[in-house]
């Protein structure tokens, strides 16, 4: 596929809670993740994905957690479904100290966090790792999130999208506008830090927004982070096509991913921006073994750990929809939800009973790969010619056990492909946005819609 | 005096950019602040801090920037003055990665930061730091601010101080009311992570804020971190009063630090606060020197650095008073200004010349003492006995310049006389609050404002 990255980029899922998406692992003997308040959990983590070939780690965020039937089940604490969750951005500073390649992508909510404040801490972020920082923008769809920050009730979905819209332009403003290239002299001698002839007020008065003053922060590496999106929805899918580098696409079948990551690049190029300017990440979930019986046997052995009413919980908390109170035999994907949520619609076509079922095993893993090493290799590599991703949110069931096995075994082969870059000297600094679309490429293309706000000292003279 | 600390208390006053309270210092040729935004240059710091002798590092945050007559001097760019300063919080888990002992407090703003998220990352800043977590509250006095976060117009002096009770009220429920002790149980074998009857969902209700549903973070070591205040209004001391446990003395005149100190523990005494609830800090520069003579004459070196334009603008941004525009000969603390600020109060009885040739000078340092190590030891002495301070906030010129030599020739000095306790082991291991009051109490007392929203399960039935 034209434009398509040539070697794999291989992103680490996490999220900074026991559990990531199968409810119950957190119970099992060799989980790392109840140690998540723990600083040298994530400092060890962060060593272990950087020397074993990860370009990034990908924190996720679960703000809300699960209600059904308007109170929160005991599962949910006795299975630590979505609670407690901490603040992800935190990690990344000292994450940033013990590596140098490594990016990191966040999660923030445009519906949750303000402009000018978020604006601020991903600039800091970005200085703080030199570059290697990525925003991960989601609008967030429970209605637990609005009741918890004072601002009930939800904007309806589409309105959220709206918000985030001028929540990015404002970002821009601030981000790439504030501040001109070569702002900063810095001259000790000539006793000059910065020209102010090119550091310029940022006015916007919005319908959901406004900021006016001088952004606070001088020019980062990358200035906007790396923008990451998910959203599945035609709005989403309209709202990535427009300003996201990174997109998610979703499921497990290589033909329906194939039709998202087509639709991503057709939609980009129709919002004007070229072929190659948006890089897709399917999830992945490896299990190795000596064949695939070893390995089918090591997965079902993780699946067994799965918390049957937590994971339930954690649907429902998803998605708004209680797996047990519908028609068993109904098409799961029609279900309307509240706030217009859209993680049913990957189970357009699926009963009610089947998806539970797959649910109940999988939670939102996408893709799950079980055999030899060589038998895994082929299938990545299958998988990437069928759907043309540029690469993978590695899932793991064990943290670090399962990032372990995928670096000391998987990744060597990989490269042996020609499917993964060789590493990189610990010297070479790239930043996250050069790692993702190469060299040279620190900043958003001028194709961008935040290249728009971008000022020069000519039109402000 | 009753109830204060035996060893003093010693803090490391910093801010997130270029300049600290000397505006133009960061052109001196020995000057690393223009590192802030390399994350080596702070985990340097953090480790000079610690293993000379530090029990914490203060960080301020200037969110707002001069303007004089509606507009932004170019002297606020040339000489970086609040312009560009980085978020702070972000620096706190990386510095904790490479350190075992110091604390860290850092500056927040009641009046924008939301309460549910303000809570959410200092409770995640207390699991990653282990309980070496304090929060410096502010209100924020500059409209700047208000026009930056599109909150405009900002609120009067005292209402945001009732913001920021219901603030803390809000926070106190969150941190201390959300889960009892042993609500996590994190028992593996039972596949029990936390117990459902002692998670307590949250409600308020208030006149600004309101939040309803499940902390997201569970226990970290202090609940609730280490409050710090500097409210120098007679609102912001009943403020203080009400919630502190560290609280910021101002100017330079030793018998009205002693007339704070005194009400600072007299006020306390009346919200029911028992002596020795509230420690004091005093700004203290240190320079120095083989006798007086040589370090005033380092001192003066320093000084001449400050830039005249810079610490006007410096003092416009802070007092919203523009020194130029004032009869020279009036009583600059009598001067009424918008936003009802207070930092002029500290000048009551100095006309606006004598005040602007101080603050020419020093900006808002507080002591400064200058001599030979024993010549300054002894002025500590005599300080911490006429005021009856518990410690002092270490105002530097350079970093880390005024720290190494702070560290290298008084600290031991100081730990000589007795006035310094001697180095703890690096397993030592005591939170912020033990730092403060003492090994074994890691929590608020019954008697502060916060135990009153602690829940018990007898309570919830």
């Amino acid at each position: 596929m034209a434009g398509r990255r040539v070697s794999l980029l291989l992103s680490a899922f996490e999220i900074n809670g026991p559990n990531l998406t199968s409810q119950g692992l957190w119970a099992h003997p060799e989980q790392d993740t109840v140690r998540y308040t723990d600083l040298d959990h994530w400092l060890d983590l962060a060593r272990t994905l950087e020397e074993g070939g990860f370009d990034l780690l990908f924190l996720a965020d679960s703000p809300g957690y699960p209600v059904l039937g308007g109170t929160t089940p005991d599962v949910t604490f006795e299975q630590a479904v979505e609670m407690p969750t901490n603040d992800p951005l935190l990690l990344v500073p000292a994450m940033a100290a013990v590596t140098r390649r490594l990016g990191f992508a966040v999660t923030a909510s445009t519906t949750f966090e303000g402009p000018y404040s978020n604006a601020r801490r991903f600039a800091t972020l970005d200085h703080l790792t030199r570059g290697r920082i990525g925003w991960n923008v989601v609008t967030t769809s429970s209605a637990v999130v609005s009741d918890l920050h004072g601002t009930a009730p939800l904007p309806a979905h589409d309105i959220r999208y709206d918000v985030a819209d001028e929540h990015l332009e404002l970002s821009y403003r601030l981000l790439e506008g504030g501040w001109e290239d070569g702002a900063v002299v810095g001259d000790k001698q000539a006793r000059r830090y910065a020209d102010p002839r090119r550091v310029h007020e940022v006015h916007h008065d919005g319908r959901w927004f406004s900021s006016h003053g001088y952004f606070k922060v001088e020019p980062s590496p990358q200035r906007t982070p790396v923008l990451f999106q998910a959203g599945a929805s035609e709005r989403g899918r309209e709202f990535a096509a427009t300003h996201a580098e990174v997109v998610f696409v979703q499921g497990r079948d290589a033909a329906g991913v194939r039709r998202q990551v087509q639709d991503v690049h057709a939609r980009a190029e129709r919002h004007g921006r070229p072929r190659g300017s948006v890089r897709t990440l399917a999830g992945l979930t490896v299990v190795l073994g000596r064949d695939r019986a070893h390995a089918r046997d090591r997965l079902e052995r993780y699946l067994s750990w799965v918390h049957d009413d937590a994971a339930r919980a954690y649907f429902a908390s998803m998605t708004g929809v209680d797996l047990r109170a519908l028609d068993q035999r109904a098409d799961l994907g029609t279900v309307s939800t509240e706030g217009g949520r859209t993680q049913v619609e990957r189970y357009r076509g699926e009963t009610v009973a089947r998806a539970t079922a797959d649910f109940l095993r999988f939670g939102m893993r996408e893709f799950v790969l079980t055999g030899s090493v060589t038998e895994v290799a082929d299938d990545v590599e299958r998988l990437v010619e069928e759907t043309g991703v540029d690469g993978f949110n590695v899932t793991p069931f064990l943290v670090p056990g399962s990032y372990v096995e995928f670096c000391a075994e998987l990744v060597p082969e990989l490269r042996r492909r020609g499917l993964v870059d060789q590493p990189r000297a610990r010297e070479e600094s790239l930043t996250l946005r050069e790692v993702i679309f190469g060299a040279g490429r620190t900043r958003l293309p001028a194709d961008h819609p935040a290249a728009r706000f971008r000022r020069s000292s000519r039109e402000a003279g």
